[in-house]
C-alpha cells in the first residue's frame, strides 16, 4: 500500500498515512487533535483544515462553501490523501465547543494529549472501618518448608497447603505461566516467596509468584472513566494511602462529545478499535505519570478497578456498545468478569487484574454504583439523593430499602469542556468568584492559589450566581449591562472574568452568552431530572433528608450559589453535602476491600433504573428549568436576586 | 543467520537448517526419525549417519572409529552443518532397540511419524451408572426471551439468568472473547443459542456461545499419554459412545526410551520445547485422524482429559520436569488447573478445555489414578491389586480403606518397543501363540485376523511360555535347542515365529535371545515390585482377593501363561481380571462425568506413594525374578514345565 507523509501545522507533526485514508485518520495517528463532534460522518463541519501543499480528493456534501473551497479549506473527515501533504489546522478546528471565535484556547485543548493534572479529590466522609481491609490484590509472604523424602508433595500443592493455613480459600486458581516457572523459582529463592493473590469472580487466583519478600510493594489503581474526563488514583494497597490522583480529558473526545456520538462512531469500521485505543492511551498516561512520580515499578501495580458509565466500560473492553442506543437499550454486560488488565490494553503488571464496577443499565453505569457505595445512601434509614454532575448526570434516590436511578444528558459544561475558558478542576482553575455590584470588579480564588488559567465547574456556579446577583445577566442568561468588563463580539456579549495580563492564560478569561446558555442547559437537565425522579416516586423535595452532590468540582462547591442558579433544589443548606468524585471514591473502596466489591455487586442488582424520557412531564420540567433559577420562582423561595 | 538445505535419504526429505545446527536437530525439524537414546549427548552412538555430500564440522569423542570416519560416518548429534548436505540414515540408526542387525524393522519404526492405528480397548467391567452422566463439556440450548423495555437486563445477565434456571451454578465465568461477540450473535440468532459449558476448577465456564441449536455436536477426547505409546479415544459426549480409539508411538521416543532420559533432555536448551512439541504432534495426529474418519468438525471437539505419568504431563504442559529426578523427587504439580487445550498446543476447538487427571507423586501419575478409578479397587471391601504393565509399571494395593502405590521401571518391551519384532497391540499383531512340542511348529492368531506384522505384548507372553513349555529355552531364557526355526546370528540365537513369506512383514518375525533378556527384565521388574509392595504392607499374596491387570495388550491376555513366565504371582486364576488400558478407561469416565472427576481428585490425595528403591529387599527380589518363572519355584507351585 502506497504511503504518504502528512505534516500537520502549526504542531509540525508528520505521520505516514496510506493513500486514500482521510486527513482526520492521519491526524489521529499523529496524535494531533482535530475537532470532530460527529465522529467523522462529515455532518458537523468542525474538522475544517487548510491544505497548504499536496493532492487530495474530497467528497462534497455542501458544508464547505464555494469561498472556502477557493481558500483550500477541506473537511478533514471527507478528504482523502493522494500525495504528501501539508495541512494546517486552524484554531477553529482545534476547539470542541460552540464558539470558534474565542482566542487562546487551542493550546489548552491540546492537553487532550498533554500531561495529566494532579487533582485533590474530596473524600466522602466514610465511616472508618466500614469495609474490612482486603484489597483486590493481596500479597502473602511464605517461608515454605523445603521438600523432603517424607514430605514430597508437589511444588504447587506445597504453596496451596501453606495458603490454606492463612485462609480457607474455597477455589484457588493459577495459570500455566506461574506453574512453568515454579520449580526453578522456589529453589532459587530457597522456598521463600511472595504470592500475589487476586480476587477473580468468587475464586482466588495466584496472580504472581515472586522470589523473596516483596509484600511491601503492592499497588493498585482506581479509575473513574468519564465521557469527558478520566480520573485515576494510585493507591498503596498495604497502607490504603492514596499516593496521587490525576485527571485528564478522555482522548475519545476527538470522536465526539457524548456517549451517543461515540457509540455511532464505534459502529464504523475501526471505530471501536480507535475508541478503545483512546481510552487506553488516556488511562495508561495517568498510570505512567503517577507511577513515575512516585518512583514505583509498573510491575508492582497488581490490579485496577474501573468505574465508568456503561458505554465507557464497553469501549474499554472493546465490546461493541451499539445496542445501548437501540431500543430496548440493552448493553452487552453490566456485570463483567475480572480480566487481566493486559487483555483490555492497560499497562500494569502483565498478570495484573482489572475489575469493572458493575453497572445498572445502559445509561446508569458502574460510576453510579460506585457513587452509591461511597456516598453511603444505601445504608440510610431516611430518603437521600445522590446527584452526580457530569457529561452524563446521574441521579439516585433512595435509602436502605430501595434505590431508583435516572440519567440526564447534561453535557460537559460543568467539567470545563465545551466552554470558552473552561478547564478541569486542577491547579490554576478559578473555583470561587465574587463580583462587586458597584463596579463589577471580580474577586476570585484558584485551586492551588496559582495564577488563573481558566474556570472550572464550581467557578462557573459562583460566577453565574454572582453575575445574577450583580445584575449583569438577566434570568434568561443574557448579559444586560455595559462596563469595561463587558465586550461585544461577533456572536454576542462576553464578560471578562480575568484579564490576560493577570492570568496564566494566553487570552482573557471570559464567559460568553453562548457559555451561559450551555451552562443553563446543563443545570436545567440536572435539576429537571432530579425533580421528575422525586415526582415519579410520589415524593416532594421536602421529604428528602440529605442530598449528596458529586462531580469533578475540585475541592470546593458553594451549595448556596448552586441553589442560586437553580442547579440544586431550594432546601435547607444543611441537607447538602458535597462529596467530590464519588465514582472514584467508590472504586477506591472496592480496590481496598473485597467486602466493598461484594456490596457493589449487591447494589448494582438492587438499583432500579427509571427511564426519564418516558415520563410525560420531563420536557416541560426541563423547559421551566431553562431560567435562573427557574421559571416558577415559588420553587426557589429563598433565592433573592 | 545463514541457512542450508539438508536432504535426508532414503526418505528424500529436505529441510532448511541454520549453519552450525546439528544434523540431528535438522532431522527432527524435517520429521525424519533418527535413533537417539541419550537424547543427543553423543553418548549412545545410535545416531550414526552417512554423509553423502557437503561440509560439516564434528566434535570427536571416540565413538566413531577410524574406519567409520573413512566411510563418512558421523554422529548426527555431534555434527554441525556447514553447507548444503545430503545425509543417508542407515537402517541401524532407524532402530530404537538393542539389536541393530535385524532387518526389515526400519520401516515399522517409521510409524513414529506414520498413521495412528485403531485399537480395540478392553472395557473394564464397570457398574452401570456408577457416575452420573455430566460430561466435562456440556451443551445447553437456550431460547431466550428477547429484551423489552420492561425486561432490559444485559445480554450476558440474560444468559446467566436462563442458565440458573437449569442448575444453581455457584460461579459462572466467561471470557472477553464471548462477551465481545455476544451482542451481534444473540440478535442474529434471534435469541436462540447453544452454550458450551465447561467445568473449570470448581467453577463453570461458558466456553462458547453458538447460534442455533448445536447440542447434538458435542465431542471430547480422552488420552493416555504413555512414555512409549499414546492412546486417544474420541467420545460422543451426549451418547457416551466411543467413536474410535487409536494408538501410536509417542514421538518423544526420538529423545530417549524412558522418562529419565527425557527429563535429562528437557534440561537442555530447547529440549523442553522439542519434547513438548513431540507429544503435541502425536496427540494432534490421533485427534486429526479420528475426527476425519468420523467426519466430525474439529471445532465440535470441546474438551479433552489426559491421563499420563507425571513426567508426560509436565512435558505436555511445557513444565520443566527436572526436579522429578532430583532428590527428594518432587514434581512441579500433581494437581493441574484446567486449561484451554490451545495453551498446551492441542488442536481442538480453540476455546476447548483440557484437564489432566491428578497424579500422586513424581513416579505415580494420573494414569495410575485413572486406573484405580476405572478398576474400581477403591470401592472394594477386600484387598485388591492393580498392575499396570507399561514402560513405567505401576502397582497399587488396597481397598476402600487405603491405597498404596509403587512404580517399577519395566521398560517398553511389553509395549512392543525395543524388541526385534515387537509392535503395538493393533491389527496384524500376533497375540496368541502355541508351539508344537514335537516339531516346534508355531500356531498363532493375530489381532483382526490379519497377516502377521509383528508380535505384541500378550503375544510375547504366550510365546515365552510356549517356548519354555516346548523346551526351546531354559529357565534363564537361553535358546537351548536346534531346529529349522532356530537360527544363529552374530549376537546370539533367534527363534523364527513366522517366516517372512507367511507374513506381512519385510523380514521373518523372530524373537532373539536379547529380546528374551529384555522381556525377562521387564517381567522381573513388575513381579518383584508387586511382591515387595505386598511384603511392605505385611501381607502375603494369599490374602489378595483380586488382581487387575492393565496395559496395552490389545483384547487378549492369557493369565495362565503370564503366571507361567513369572510375570504374575501364582494364585487362583479366578482372582485375575484383565482390564486393558485402565488409564484410558479412567480418563473416559472423567470425561463423561464430573463425579468421576471429583473422585479422581479424592483418589489422587488418598493414594500413598511407596518408594520401592528404599526397600532393602528390592534388588534381591528383582534378582530372584530374573528366571522363568522364578528362582524360588515354591513361589510358583502350579507351574510345571
Amino acid at each position: 500500500m502506497q504511503k504518504f507523509k502528512v505534516t500537520f501545522l502549526p504542531d509540525n507533526k508528520t505521520v505516514l498515512a496510506e493513500k486514500d485514508k482521510t486527513i482526520l485518520s492521519a491526524a489521529i495517528s499523529a496524535g494531533v487533535y482535530i475537532n470532530s463532534v460527529c465522529g467523522g460522518d462529515g455532518v458537523c463541519g468542525r474538522c475544517k483544515v487548510i491544505l497548504k501543499k499536496g493532492q487530495v480528493s474530497q467528497q462534497l456534501n455542501g458544508i464547505i462553501t464555494e469561498e472556502e473551497r477557493k481558500n483550500n479549506i477541506y473537511l478533514a473527515c471527507l478528504t482523502n490523501i493522494h500525495s504528501d501533504l501539508e495541512v494546517e489546522i486552524p484554531e477553529s478546528s482545534r476547539l470542541i465547543f460552540d464558539n470558534p471565535n474565542s482566542v487562546g484556547i487551542g493550546e489548552r485543548l491540546r492537553d487532550l494529549y498533554s500531561k495529566a493534572e494532579d487533582i485533590q479529590p474530596v473524600e466522602p466522609k466514610l465511616k472508618e472501618g466500614l469495609f474490612k481491609h482486603s484489597p483486590f490484590a493481596t500479597k502473602i509472604y511464605l517461608e515454605l518448608p523445603a521438600p523432603t523424602l517424607s514430605d514430597s508433595i508437589s511444588d504447587l500443592e506445597r504453596i496451596y497447603r501453606a495458603l490454606r493455613t492463612y485462609e480457607d480459600f474455597p477455589v484457588i486458581q493459577t495459570g500455566l505461566f506461574n506453574i512453568r516457572q515454579l520449580g526453578e523459582l522456589l529453589r532459587d529463592s530457597e522456598w521463600k516467596v511472595t504470592l500475589t493473590l487476586g480476587k477473580r469472580n468468587d475464586t482466588v487466583e495466584i496472580v504472581l509468584v515472586e522470589p523473596g519478600n516483596t509484600t511491601d510493594k503492592n499497588f493498585g489503581f482506581c479509575f473513574d472513566i468519564g465521557t469527558t474526563t478520566i480520573s485515576g488514583q494510585l493507591v498503596d494497597l498495604n497502607s490504603k494511602q492514596v499516593l496521587g490522583t490525576k485527571a485528564t480529558y478522555n482522548q475519545q473526545a476527538t470522536f465526539g462529545n457524548d456517549v451517543i456520538t461515540r457509540i455511532v462512531y464505534a459502529g464504523q469500521s475501526d471505530g471501536l478499535e480507535k475508541l478503545h485505543e483512546a481510552v487506553c492511551n488516556t488511562m495508561n498516561q495517568i498510570i505512567r505519570e503517577l507511577v513515575q512520580e512516585n518512583k514505583i515499578d509498573l510491575n508492582d501495580v497488581n490490579c485496577i478497578v474501573c468505574s465508568g458509565n456503561t458505554t465507557m466500560i464497553h469501549l474499554l473492553l472493546s465490546v461493541d456498545p451499539g445496542h445501548i442506543r437501540k431500543e430496548p437499550y440493552v448493553p452487552t454486560a453490566n456485570f463483567l468478569p475480572v480480566l487481566r488488565a493486559a487483555e483490555a490494553g492497560i499497562n500494569i503488571n502483565p498478570r495484573g487484574l482489572l475489575s469493572c464496577v458493575p453497572g445498572v443499565s445502559s445509561y446508569v453505569g458502574g460510576d453510579t454504583t460506585a457513587g452509591v457505595l461511597s456516598s453511603g445512601i444505601y445504608q440510610n434509614d431516611k430518603l437521600c439523593i445522590l446527584i452526580d454532575i457530569g457529561t452524563n448526570g446521574e441521579i439516585v434516590l433512595g435509602n436502605k430499602d430501595f434505590l431508583v436511578a435516572c440519567a440526564a444528558s447534561a453535557g460537559p459544561a460543568f467539567e470545563g469542556s465545551g466552554i470558552t475558558s473552561g478547564m478541569r478542576a486542577s491547579n490554576g482553575a478559578i473555583q470561587k468568584v465574587s463580583i462587586n455590584k458597584a463596579d463589577f470588579e471580580v474577586g476570585y480564588s484558584t485551586i492551588g492559589d496559582k495564577k488563573p488559567k481558566g474556570i472550572c465547574g464550581s467557578g462557573y456556579i459562583d460566577l453565574l450566581s454572582s453575575m445574577l446577583e450583580a445584575g449583569i445577566i438577566d434570568k434568561g442568561g443574557k448579559i444586560k449591562t455595559e462596563g469595561k468588563r463587558i465586550r461585544q463580539t461577533a456572536t454576542g456579549k462576553e464578560f471578562i472574568v480575568c484579564f490576560k495580563h493577570e492570568s496564566d492564560s494566553l487570552s482573557d478569561i471570559v464567559i460568553t452568552e453562548a457559555d451561559i446558555e450551555n451552562l443553563k442547559r446543563s443545570k436545567a437537565a440536572i435539576f429537571s431530572a432530579t425533580a421528575i425522579l422525586v415526582k415519579h416516586l410520589g415524593l416532594s423535595f421536602s421529604e428528602i433528608h440529605k442530598i449528596f452532590i458529586a462531580g469533578g468540582f475540585g475541592t470546593y462547591l458553594d451549595i448556596e450559589r448552586a441553589i442560586g442558579i437553580g442547579l440544586l433544589p431550594d432546601l435547607s443548606r444543611s441537607k447538602f453535602a458535597f462529596i467530590g468524585n464519588s465514582a472514584l471514591a467508590g472504586a477506591n473502596q472496592i480496590l481496598l476491600s473485597n467486602q466493598a466489591m461484594a456490596m457493589a455487586n449487591t447494589l448494582a442488582s438492587k438499583i432500579t433504573y427509571f427511564e426519564l424520557s418516558v415520563d410525560p412531564g420531563y420536557m416541560d420540567e426541563y423547559g421551566q428549568a431553562l431560567f435562573f433559577p427557574h421559571t416558577d420562582l415559588t420553587k426557589f423561595p429563598s433565592v433573592r436576586f
